[in-house]
């Protein structure tokens, strides 16, 4: 059961409205590295969970990444500001202008439509953790390059903020998968010979030989 | 702010596993009259609603809907049982057989993706509003439709349970609705010529004529 | 069958060539509550009704809906001018430049190419006709908006007359609305007790109760 | 302008109710070579053409494809028969018995939706007519595709007649292919070394020179 | 199996970055009409042909187009220079500045992502041809689009190659569209009373008549 | 530049055609996690890579997953057999019977389009091999799910090989994730506050701490 609370997870402000800050940061709300793609990843993903820290884990998360949400579409909903007008708003989408009467929409900061096909679920631990870990990563790297164009000191606080929480969450994936051994589609890594080959496709240039076939894991914490 | 709580909003059950009852219900899970849409529906449309007590229905609302995601997920979940199968699963969608690993997935019940083409907002109360109430409507034709056909007891008092809870929400945004006077884009209702006119553009018949031109509104509650 | 005659159902015209209006005007022609929209919603939902009033309402709605779609589009046409040259279409899409020779497209204001994803159809009368009393309201904020920015009197003038004609439009599913009765899904609303209760799942707040619940009507034309 | 006629361009009928047959029959409904794509490409390039022997021409054919499009409909309705059951549509999509009240969707045969992206439309003449060319064979095909399959005498008549009109508007936009001359795209044809060369890029085997570089014609009718 | 080589088909480069033509350029990577499409559409057309000379052709044709595909790419990617700023980019999609990090997208030129709807195949050598002819004519309307508004001497030079290579593809399916006689989708037609009729559906005029019914065909070279 | 040889990378074959086995494996042509995925994922990224190394891999693991696709594709290209039957088909997509004529098409087994949402690239390397490493691990996940499915020994023994190659990718990247050290989005790894909490969002339970917040590294090879 989902609750909801007034007060955001994190104040947010800007310093003035700008639609294309407005535009820019509505990656991180409806584009594929964004905040509902990742709310949605892991709440599907817990559906089927029966280890209860796990599922404690991914729930926790999913909550916090539907509160960045709101964090992003209130911070939108203030850079877009009161004035309706396509004509100032002169890079990405519009549909804030023409279609929602200001208020932020699902779509990325170039006007496509989120889709859950930007979630990735399998049904495997091993797999559906690593698939957070590079999830979080590309979030940060968005919200990374948000921080360098969006010149308002308020909306980078956000942004620094929602961009150190996805390095948070990535540390808890990773100490998750380093838990798992051995068990899902980790089990029997590198057994046959078709999995040490190494095909040459791509000349010139041959650098990487296939010297070992562990699965993955992650460096325990120091 | 959103929280989780583990506990179900409501509990579900299923008498049997049944992966044909799970691909229907996944119309529900992923669908475009489904519980995800009219999350978000709410969801976004709360984004820049000022008046209190209307952001406090929208919210309460889309938590509530959330919350019955969960429990349709949770259902599928069931329904899905242990058996990696897709040559059982015979009607619709075979996703969770050959990608999720029995988990829920979010599309509908023919497998195609959930998108937020599904999402109607248009920043205007009484657009949004009008908007909600008949995709509350259609959230419960289609419950009404898989009731028919999923010929299980507890599943059918799950429907049953939601089935109601769409009614209760309409009637909610009815009210809400009839709140609102001459706002927005109702006001100036059918002041001009244009707004009176029937073009007769389809033969044989012509049964309807243009007598009268308020703006819309629900019955009062009696 | 459709047949089509040569002349527009209203003229439409342009003051001058500008590409950026056209870019947002596209919103109406191949966006989620344009006119291509309307038109596919109604003629689909009209392939399963056997009343022959409703059927022939539904049929000359969806007709003049396509004429619609002609008239935007052909003010869309001159709206792009003569000139090819993406870099003065500084808002919204820039396909006309780059993809159709200065043709309208299929897409919205933004490049996001329409979909059947933006049409409800529901096979239930009450259900059905709410979506389109909707749909006319939003379609109606759109022009509102668009008229707003689109400072071109010729182009103002069309978006007068598709507006109200959306108005009339949508009295008439008003009209249509109010003589179901009880039928279909709007058979024993509120029975159970599912339906009356409140979950007051946001906090702070809570403004609504649920003391009625009633099936929604639209008041009658006075 | 459009205008409708209640009667279908030609009568069609069903032996009897086959679900899976209304299943296959959505291909060419909702489908990529399916009546709303046709209609939608030739009345999209209609709207910049100048031409009015062509302008009529593209209009013609749009307006009998939205006919056929009726007509694939009101057979889909037929085959969908009256009872709702996804148990009994063993292949293709479910969405007529979850969704839509066995109403006829806008989708393909395994449920994909309809998207605009299946219309082509490049605004010039030589391009557009050799588009047209190829979806009207593309259209046939998947017509005598289903002929074989769907053993329903009524069925065959349709489709008999639909894949005939795909025929003769296949022939009609050859001879207007011919008529253009070395215009739009077909200017200065195979004038410079590049387009001459032959990449022999896949190994073994090399049957094909480019001994010639004239643009294509279609031979004329004998 | 594929091979790949470090070297590019052709040498690329720009005389500077320019944001706004690296965005417009996307067109022909990701677009309907470019790179990636044409080389999908050829590669799955070759899977069921069985023909030596005509598996032999696609394929050339394939790893053609897969190669143009790394030329558009690399271009897009001398274009995006090295500074991340999405407010420079003051046309079309803006992903490039705030998702990739200036590493071009498999997107059109207004941030649409491709999708396999652009992928015509039928499994019928005539109508796959047809479609391939029409394609490469649509691929080289929009290098001519793309060179009229590019300014930069080098980028031209690019697209003035891939342009005049599309031709050539073009008259090579021409070629091979010609060996096809009365095959597949291209036996009896025009047989029937249906494939000989002129519907005339739109007034005023009627310029066409169908006085002729074979299958298509190409002048043969001369 | 790409080449073609005719040669497949590894023999495929089928005991017997199966038109349900055919759709399922379609998975693994045009799903999420399947080989057009991970090859587009791979040259993509590999546009703006600099690093002679780490280019040469990325383009060899394309070339090899380009490869797969066509053995993917042959193999279902024999499920299909040579009897055009969609009531036959009685799981998943049945496009191969209505549209493509048996030939492989670009779409996962339920139907749903290949679209380039599936794609991630972000210009970041670690985010970018952290999304590859995930990538395989899905890959190979869905393939065990086909595995324990289709029970055909000769699709087996091409399971297992694609499966294992997935894995020996999987290591490859994992090799040259841990090469890369405090670069990119690696950099600065949890030095703020922020980054060290832990939001305890849903109840009950709390099994997890924040105790280290290093970037993620995998294991090194033992």
């Amino acid at each position: 059961m989902f609750k909801h609370e007034k007060a955001l997870l994190h104040e947010v402000g800007v310093e003035r409205p700008n639609p294309n800050y407005a535009a820019m940061l509505q990656e991180q709300l409806g584009g594929p590295h964004g905040e509902l793609k990742a709310a949605m990843q892991y709440l599907s993903q817990s559906f089927r969970i029966k280890d209860p820290a796990l599922k404690d884990l991914f729930l926790d998360i999913a909550a916090e990444e539907l509160s960045h949400m709101e964090m992003v579409a209130a911070t939108i909903n203030l850079l877009n500001g009161h004035e309706l007008n396509a004509s100032n708003a002169t890079v990405g989408t519009i549909e804030a202008h023409v279609l929602s009467g200001l208020n932020p929409v699902l779509t990325n900061a170039s006007g496509e439509l989120w889709t859950a096909a930007y979630v990735d679920v399998t049904g495997d631990l091993a797999a559906d953790i690593l698939s957070n870990i590079a999830a979080e990563q590309r979030a940060k790297v968005v919200y990374e390059y948000l921080y360098r164009q969006i010149n308002d000191k308020k909306v980078r606080e956000t942004i620094d903020f929602l961009l150190n929480r996805e390095e948070a969450h990535n540390t808890l994936f990773r100490e998750a998968f380093n838990k798992l051994q051995e068990t899902g589609s980790l089990k029997d890594w590198g057994v046959t010979q078709d999995s040490k080959l190494y095909f040459d496709l791509s000349t010139p240039g041959k650098y990487f030989s296939l010297n070992a076939a562990n699965p993955p894991k992650f460096e325990s914490p120091q």
